[in-house]
């Protein structure tokens, strides 16, 4: 049985990226880890920006869960996914609360020149305008 | 309850990583997947001269495993460590087979600064003498 935060996870995902989906899925302290950067993006906000831009880089590609793994209240997933032609392979470790809502989510990508091609994808997306 | 294969990965980490523990552990067709690199490394003496020199880099550093996730003949283990000043997170993804011998390794590496300075150490320890 999946857990059921893990299933809105997925109803986000394939369900064309609702925003409001994504906000009721977050605890108000949730922890975003990148897989850029040192530095943990904290709150619901700033997890909510990275995780909306996330999908929309991955958004119209290919991109699939390939594997997950589980613990007591929290999961691994691995996903896989062609960006400009490019092979992507990642995970998303995430952990949930008593509620079923998300308090950490950490990402990891390999290889280095897919984290590279992600990080400039990403970078556009959140930039300043 | 540990599965064999994780309780003798712990051992060749924690046991002074002995050649001949790492042997033991590996299916012929074992196959390396790389944070750095997209080819898999095919082998299992590949695997070991990988596996090796990254257990040379993360050795006499305050390397520890966080978390553990657990699937049906694979598990996710989080790590992280301190090299040069600088924080280094990572998954080994561990898969085996019915012989409780592992049979695909695969590591992911953030953040990204950490990803170069391992892939840059690894380079140094694996490049032809």
């Amino acid at each position: 049985m999946t857990p059921p935060a893990i299933e809105r996870w997925h109803d986000f995902i394939s369900g064309g990226h609702d925003p409001a989906v994504l906000d009721a899925l977050l605890a108000d302290e949730v922890v975003f880890y990148s897989p850029a950067l040192f530095s943990p993006q904290e709150g619901r906000e700033k997890t909510a920006m990275y995780l909306t831009a996330a999908a929309k880089v991955f958004g119209g590609t290919d991109f699939r869960y390939e594997g997950q793994w589980f613990a007591e209240e929290s999961a691994v997933l691995e996903f896989a996914a062609t960006i400009d032609g490019k092979y992507v392979n990642g995970i998303d470790m995430i952990a949930w609360n008593g509620d079923g809502l998300i308090t950490s989510f950490k990402v990891m990508i390999r290889p280095f020149s897919a984290l590279q091609l992600v990080m400039g994808k990403m970078a556009e997306l959140l930039q300043p305008s």
